[in-house]
């Protein structure tokens, strides 16, 4: 890699950034918590502490649908409600460009008050950095969030099985639309709004009803598509999706023609996608759909024992490979 | 506040700093964890979780006795041990320029590696984000620590006594006058280096000593001086600082006359302050001089009842108040 330079694909979730992470985490930070590639991390130990971090470098930082101190929060609550914990506590620290407004700040502060209210956490430590002007680009955002694991159910990426379900519990595509449409400037008639929601209460009522649930990852960077072939990596399984099945709202659908885009592999900051034992599918999207977040879930596709990855099973009939993403379809999206 | 803007004093460790953030936080995050203000958080709950975060904008990213890479280890390995915590685990959150050259973030790797494993923690979580070319300044680094504290001892920047005696583990403004003379090409008889390195193994030995350690705090941003006056606020008492008894190296000197600078604004990533009961003070001195990185440990202040803030007792015997600071002196210095 001598010479080679970071490009914006490193950043895209797709095949650059797999490889530049896989590398370096395997070559320098090597240890068993790590190793599992989770978006989450347990630490050993009774008390069975959840970990998982995430900084926002969102561009705009203020998006129909919510800001970056509302990402900030969910994003990382859903990461750690996607092993099973009860979301506590998120770590909070600022990078900020010289010359922000400071009610700009203050916006985002109440986004952060607000969706952390609905999730339950509580911020517990704080860091602010201020930067030149040109050396950021408005704000970034990391939180730290810490749950605690109270269910004994194996969740993550390396317990899914042949003849799983997989479920996504409303709409593709929402957020990165949103985003492409305001920073485009677009308006179309019916305009896309970020999915953007703190998801660990649907998770928790799910959790409760349902006790066979595999695997449950958020679709963020790299969309459906790419988290699916993550998890088919580690579980060492093959994914078939159902294209027919894929909720997908018409102005979505508009943006992407428009723009050449693939919604299998857009971004979303309030979906997840659930692996689930095929006897519990019915009931786990029984549940979903009783809460706010879940009202358009789905069964998506299934999990086999064929190792070809991710396949999409078209509407007309064929089927085709959904590759890794390769480049950078939309950067700074969350 | 209305149509303010940030500045780059809102970043310092001084009194923008503190009223930006001391307005926000009690605004929009009150909590009795958060609002405990001291530079860790403890859970509560049986096994005495602890945890800090901090985000790391060094410029360069590069310096005389370290890097951002090791520079992020050890400031929130720092942080943690001061809670009289074992640090244990590390999250590692990268946000990168593009352009950045791939042998730098290995070399950056290289260095969390070392310095992690030095302090005895593992990396167990993590995120990489990549922006466009202009929308940072190489690489910034978040960290998120997490410590487990077995030993009872109140510690914290609340707990401080009038008669404590203040102590320092060797020279201060090591870390700012290499910053500074790296930044401006300078180069100096015997060059600075900076003092970055993870205490948590010194304080190990101290505790194990000294069973009446009141608060230990790095004092980084704003200096000695600055975070003693966060410490008297934070226990409502006064403190003196003894200007004979301060350990500074020659060249530090030379850099702070050449600049204009007072070295207890100076930042350090390598010192803590101590606060002891006076009765152990010798004996902490003993311990710390013991470790490699306590050398030049030297008792350089007490407590007092009086609530003047921080006065500084000159070598010529007369003393002045060591205010806040205003406005920045150094920017990107961690």
């Amino acid at each position: 890699m001598k010479n080679e330079l970071i490009l914006l694909a490193h950043g895209s979730g797709g095949k650059q950034m797999r490889k530049l992470i896989e590398g370096f985490a395997g070559k320098y930070f090597s240890n068993p918590i790590l190793d599992k590639m989770n978006d989450f991390a347990q630490i050993d130990g009774g008390s069975k502490t959840i970990v998982s971090t995430d900084s926002f470098v969102i561009k705009p930082y203020k998006f129909p649908g919510g800001d970056i101190g509302k990402l900030a929060v969910c994003g990382t609550v859903n990461d750690v409600a996607c092993s099973g914990a009860d979301v506590k506590y998120l770590t909070l620290a600022l990078i900020i460009e010289e010359g922000l407004p400071i009610a700009d700040l203050e916006d985002i502060c109440k986004s952060i008050k607000k969706a952390s209210e609905e999730a339950g956490v509580l911020v517990i430590a704080g860091d602010t950095k201020v930067v030149e002007h040109g050396a950021a680009d408005g704000i970034y955002i990391n939180t730290t969030g810490i749950g605690i694991k109270s269910i004994d159910a194996d969740i993550g990426g390396e317990f899914v099985q042949p003849g799983d379900k997989i479920i996504i519990n409303g709409n593709i595509g929402d957020h990165a639309a949103a985003i492409l449409a305001c920073r485009e400037g677009l308006s179309f008639t019916t305009p896309s709004v970020s999915d953007c929601a703190p998801l660990n209460g649907m998770v928790k009522e799910l959790l409760a009803q349902c006790s066979n649930v595999r695997c449950m990852r958020d679709p963020t960077r790299g969309g459906v598509a790419t988290v699916a072939g993550e998890i088919a990596r580690q579980s060492k399984v093959g994914i078939n999706i159902f294209e027919q099945a894929l909720p997908i709202e018409q102005s979505v659908l508009g943006a992407c023609e428009l723009f050449g885009m693939d919604p299998l592999y857009m971004a979303n900051e309030g979906k997840l996608l659930i692996f689930i034992a095929a006897e519990e599918a019915d009931k786990a999207i029984e549940v979903l759909r009783g809460n706010k977040y879940g009202k358009n879930a789905a069964i998506i596709g299934e999990v086999t024992d064929k190792k070809q990855g991710v396949v999409l099973q078209t509407a007309i009939g064929s089927s085709r490979i959904l590759d890794e993403l390769t480049g950078e379809i939309l950067p700074r999206i969350c």
